[in-house]
């Protein structure tokens, strides 16, 4: 109990990253000091964003050091604080990373109230995947009754929760995923309209056009390439397209060309906007207490994909880029005990 | 005066227009319906969208058919009307084309009046044109003080005013031209800060990077293509793109391929949008009246090109693919006569 264990940042990857860009380090236990709480990780989150960070190009959040913990979303319990709004045995989330304890800034801390329901879901539906998935929709996409909303990544952990928001307000939604599971549990679980299985189609543009006999009204892009240039085909007058991540661009060494779209944009009227959850952070606590709510009425289901055990946190993230994963990725670390 | 002379649209054109695309004919001079407004043709507009509609694709305006007159913006003189609202000697703008004559619907006249200006006006900068610079400028745009507005095609009739109300709105402006003479117009007469010679430039990249020292909030896009790829590497956070037009590519057989700019956007959390003035038509009337409030100050300045004589029609529209265009280039097909 006294040592710290941590994953740091060993090199840059190129491509597709693997185990030899992580090293496991161990320390003494970190003090806290003032200002600080001392947390014992619960559940740690892994995200394809965090491949952006591991490269040194300017981005939307500043690299890795070569040398540090690799930081990201993780639940906790606290263990020791010196701040009167956190006291030992409380759960918290925040972003101190891949790391067994860490001494945590409390001002970054938020409470999560394990009777709103599992703790591990503050790391995504009504956490930080699930914010994502409500503003990019709601404030860019804005999806009416009857248009139609495409998602790719349909099965990641924003992307299901895109197609069940975009139900509840009315559209009529397709989902396009690459595995007949994913396309199984889209469809009869989460009540997609259509999915398409992108790896299974002869065509895909042909299969898009199958989906969505009215055109695109919506599309939410978390996977760019090919996929989009499809999708783009497919737009209507004044279409929006919240752009969310481009998971099939991350491990590209080279910058990747396709078709122009600024005329497609230019002929449809069309709005293209890429998003950080962060740019809502004044509205995000009234984004979580409405997902929370929808979860609570059934509105919004998810998946949890556990991989059990702090060593297993670098394959768990390497695997997100392998397109296995059906929901959100977690690494289970430690049980809740009482303070 | 009993013949109406037009020029039809011959056949599609492939890649830059010929005048194998255009075919004059003769026709009885019209004879107005109720609804209808007899009116001679004064000026004529001709304008790179024209492009678009001389194609049969699907695109933001109905193609034109084969053996139809070509239609574009247009101001005239009433001879003869039913409605009340016009009488004989009234000057109209409106979109009746390429035509010395025609029965135009009053609907779709708008009065100009000569006091206000030259009547030319009324086909770019206090018309189509400048709403379109105004409109996608503000609304989409929205540059702010001391903010860097990039814009291409700067000396063309929408680019031009585009950079005299970003620096009415006390922006840093730097425009990309295609001559020396167009490149020393700008800083010069309308008081760009930075004018890029696209054509002169050794590299182009290196040349928007000094140009931008703090790199581009707003890019109003005339022009697509490389020079497009070249500006969108320099956006800052929150970028501003309205995508007015992309003529770089409206002659090409194929869809033109490039690097992918979602990415930038994504990291950027950037706006880009397409738009047509028609999208702003209920704010048409306000923006009309600060357009000419501002030419009136002096605030904005404009270019005329002005060809005389119906019959130069097509060689005055081919002539805006050629790069040779400084400011709006019009037909002058008539005089004003008393009634």
């Amino acid at each position: 109990m006294s040592v710290n264990d941590k994953i740091i940042l060993a090199s840059r990857p190129e491509g597709v990253p693997s185990r030899e860009n992580f090293e496991f380090v161990s320390e003494p236990l970190p003090q806290p000091q003032a200002g600080q709480a001392l947390v014992r990780t619960l559940y740690l989150s892994v995200d394809p964003y965090m491949r952006g960070r591991m490269s040194d190009a300017k981005s939307y959040a500043p690299p890795y050091a070569v040398g540090d913990v690799i930081r990201g979303g993780a639940v906790g319990q606290v263990m020791e604080s010196s701040d009167p709004r956190f006291a030992p045995g409380d759960i918290v989330s925040g972003t101190w990373g891949w790391q067994r304890y860490a001494a945590a800034e409390t001002a970054h801390l938020m409470k999560v109230d394990p009777a709103d329901g599992p703790i591990s879901t503050s790391l995504h539906v009504v956490g930080m995947t699930g914010l994502t998935a409500y503003f990019g929709l709601l404030r860019i996409g804005d999806p009416q009754p009857g248009e139609t909303v495409v998602v790719s990544g349909a099965a990641g952990a924003v992307g299901m929760i895109v197609g069940q928001i975009a139900k509840i307000k009315g559209a009529r939604v397709v989902g396009i995923a690459g595995t007949e599971r994913k396309v199984r549990y889209l469809k009869e679980e989460l009540g997609f309209d259509e999915v398409i299985d992108y790896k299974a189609a002869d065509n895909i543009q042909a299969a898009l056009e199958q989906a969505c006999p009215n055109g695109v009204d919506v599309y939410f892009d978390n996977v760019g390439g090919e996929i989009s240039d499809a999708v783009l085909h497919l737009i209507n007058r004044h279409a929006r397209i919240p752009v969310c991540g481009q998971i099939s661009l991350y491990n590209l060494q080279d910058q990747d060309v396709g078709p122009r779209i600024q005329p497609l944009l230019l002929k449809n009227t069309a709005l293209m906007k890429g998003f950080l959850v962060g740019d809502y952070a004044a509205e995000a606590e009234e984004g979580r207490k409405e997902l929370a709510g929808w979860v609570k009425k059934g509105l919004i289901q998810y998946e949890e994909n556990i991989i059990e055990g702090f060593e297993n946190t670098p394959d768990a993230f390497i695997g997100l880029f392998s397109g296995d994963n059906l929901g959100k990725q977690l690494v289970k670390v430690g049980e809740i005990t009482e303070p």
